[in-house]
C-alpha cells in the first residue's frame, strides 16, 4: 500500500467520528501506528463539529510527530448517511449534519484529500485488515446500539448496495404487528433489538409489578438488563433469550440470502454485554438442530465477537484514507 | 463478446435441463439465435438423461446447421446445486443427479467446453443480457414454483456467496412456529408462499367447510388458486394475500440488507398467476406508507415480473458458455 515511489507523502490519518468522540490515527505507509488522538465531540455547531475534527487532525499530528504535508489521505467514518463520491454527509443526526460538503471542507482546510464512509461500513473494512478476516471474501459487521446496520464485504469488496443502502438491516421487518419503530413500521429488528429495545422492554416488565432485580436498578438500562441476567435474574434473562431469537432470526435470513462466511457483532449493546453472541448462539443452535440446512449455512464458528482491543472503526478509516487513492477519484481542492 | 479473431469457433451452445424437458438454443458469437430445439428429459437413469441432453444440442446443432466443430462452447443451467468450477452437480433432485462430474462427461461426449450452473443463477445472468436490465448492476431474480431460490448480480456479477449457497430465499425464516418446511425448519418462506404452500393452503381450507368455489375444482392447485381468486373468490384471494404479504415481507428484508435495485419474479408460481405481483405490491405499498425509509427504498417500479417470451434461463446458459472462457478456467477435457 506504499506509494513512496511517487511521492514523499508517508502517512494515512483515520478519523472515526462519534456522536461523544473524535478519534484519530496516524498511520505510516506499512500501516504501522504512528500516533493518535482522542477528543470529545464538538457539538456546539456543525461547523463547529468540523472544526473540532481539524483540531484533532492537527493535534494526532503532533503527537506522530508528523506535517501535514507528509499525510497522503485522510479517511472519515461517520455515523450517518455519506456520498463517499461527493464527499457529502447527507445526514447524521447525532452531529446534525444535513446535506453538509464535508469531504470538501475538510480539503480546503486541511489541503489533503479527504475520503468519507458511514462508520459502520468504516468498521467492515477495518476488519477486514485484521488478521483474523485478512482472507476472508465474504463478511458482514453489525453493529447493535442506538440502531442496528450493518456493514457489508462481498467478494471481497465493500457493498454499498444500488443506492448506498445496503446494510439497513435494523429496518427489516421480523414481526408483522410488533412493536412500532421510529421508522414508522411495526417489529423493525431496531425496535425489537437494539439498546433502546433492550431497555424499554426492561421498563415495561418492571410495569407488570414481577419480581425482577432489575427493579433496584431503576431506571432500566441495556447495560443493566446484561448484569442483571449475568446475575441469575431470569426475567432479564428472558428478555436477552428474546432479543437472541431475534437476532439469531435476522441473521438466517442474512445468511440464506447472501451466504456470508463471518458474522461479527459490534457497537454498544455488543460491548456493554459481551454475552450477547451467546443468546445469538443459543437461537442458532436450535435452528441447526431443526433442519439439515440450517445445520450446514449456519456453522457456530462463523459468528464473532468484534476482536477485543482492535478498533476496528478507526482501522477502517485509514483503510478509506490508503484506498481513496487507488480506488477513487479525488475530489476536486 | 466475439472470438473470431482467435477462433474459427463461432457459435455458443445454452442448455436449459429442467425436470420435464431440455430446451436447447445456438446462438452466434453476436448473439443471435441460430437455431433452437426442446425435447422431453430423458429420466429414466442418470445417464440417460445426460445422453439425453447431448442427442438435444445435437439435434438443435442440426436445425442451426451448425457442427459441433463450431461451438466455442456450451453452458447448462442445472435444477440443483452446481459446483461450476469443478463441473459437478452436488445434487439436482429431479434429475437423480448426485456428485455427479457433469461438465467432464459432456465434455468428454462432446469435445467442447461446458460450464454449468445452478438454473435460477442463470436465470439471473440471463436477464443481465436482456435490454430492460441490461445497465443495472444489482438485481435478484426470485423463482417461486415447487421452491423459492433467488439468482443474485451484485456490483454487476453473478453472485454466488461464500460457499456457493447464496440465494436460498426459501429457506429465509419468516414465521417462528410457522408450518413446517421440507428442510425441517419450520415458518420458512418456502413452507408459506411456493406453489406446493399455496395448494396446500387452499385444501387445508377446503376441510373447514368454508364456501368457496374451490370446492368444486378439486384437487385444490397452485392455478387453481388463482383462477378462484380472479373469479372473484374471497377465500382465494385472502390466501393469496397472505402469500403476498409474506413475499412482500421477505422481499423487504432481502432489499433493507442488501439495496438491490430490481426485483424480479419468475418460476411456475409467477406464470400461473401473474396476479402474483399485485399481491406482492399491494404489501409494499402498505409497508411504504408506514415508513418513509420503507417509502424511500421500496419503489414500486424496482418490481416486475420476468419478461414475457424471454426464456432468461436458456440466455442466461448462452451467457455461461460466452463467459466461460473469459472468466473461467475450462475443464481439462
Amino acid at each position: 500500500m506504499s506509494i513512496s515511489a511517487v511521492s514523499s507523502r508517508e502517512f494515512y490519518v483515520g478519523v472515526d467520528v462519534g456522536g461523544s468522540k473524535v478519534a484519530v490515527l496516524v498511520s505510516d505507509d506499512q500501516g504501522r501506528e504512528q500516533g493518535r488522538y482522542v477528543a470529545p465531540t464538538r457539538l456546539d455547531s456543525s461547523r463547529g463539529t468540523l472544526e473540532g475534527i481539524v483540531d484533532a487532525i492537527h493535534t494526532a499530528l503532533r503527537v506522530a510527530q508528523a506535517d501535514l504535508e507528509d499525510v497522503a489521505a485522510i479517511g472519515l467514518g461517520i455515523p450517518g448517511r455519506v456520498e463517499p463520491e461527493e464527499g457529502i454527509v447527507h445526514l447524521a443526526v447525532n452531529l446534525s449534519w444535513q446535506n453538509m460538503p464535508v469531504g470538501q471542507i475538510l480539503q480546503e482546510a486541511l489541503g489533503t484529500p479527504c475520503w468519507l464512509e458511514n462508520d459502520v461500513r468504516a468498521a467492515a473494512l477495518g476488519l477486514q485488515r485484521h488478521p483474523l478476516y485478512a482472507q476472508v471474501q465474504n463478511l458482514a459487521y453489525i453493529s447493535i446500539g442506538t440502531g442496528i446496520s450493518a456493514g457489508l464485504i462481498l467478494n471481497g469488496r465493500l457493498y454499498r448496495g444500488a443506492h448506498g443502502m445496503a446494510g439497513e438491516i435494523g429496518h427489516m421487518m421480523m414481526l408483522r404487528d410488533g412493536p412500532r419503530c421510529q421508522c414508522g413500521s411495526r417489529g423493525c429488528l431496531e425496535a425489537l433489538a437494539s439498546g433502546p429495545a433492550i431497555a424499554r422492554r426492561g421498563e415495561a416488565i418492571l410495569q407488570t409489578g414481577v419480581k425482577t432485580i432489575l427493579s433496584e436498578w431503576k431506571p432500566v438500562t441495556t447495560r443493566s438488563v446484561f448484569q442483571a441476567a449475568e446475575a441469575g435474574d431470569a426475567i432479564a434473562q428472558a428478555i436477552l433469550q428474546e432479543v437472541g431469537r431475534y437476532l439469531g432470526q435476522a441473521l438466517q435470513q442474512m445468511v440464506m440470502a447472501y451466504d456470508v462466511e463471518h458474522i461479527v457483532l459490534g457497537g454498544g449493546v455488543a460491548s456493554a454485554g459481551a454475552s450477547l453472541l451467546d443468546y445469538v448462539l443459543t437461537d442458532i443452535k436450535h435452528q441447526r438442530e431443526a433442519s439439515s440446512l440450517a445445520k450446514e449455512m449456519l456453522q457456530p464458528e462463523m459468528f464473532h465477537m468484534q476482536p477485543q482491543n482492535y478498533e476496528a472503526g478507526l482501522w477502517g478509516a485509514v483503510v478509506l484514507a490508503e484506498n481513496g487513492l487507488h480506488t477513487m477519484q479525488p475530489l476536486t481542492i
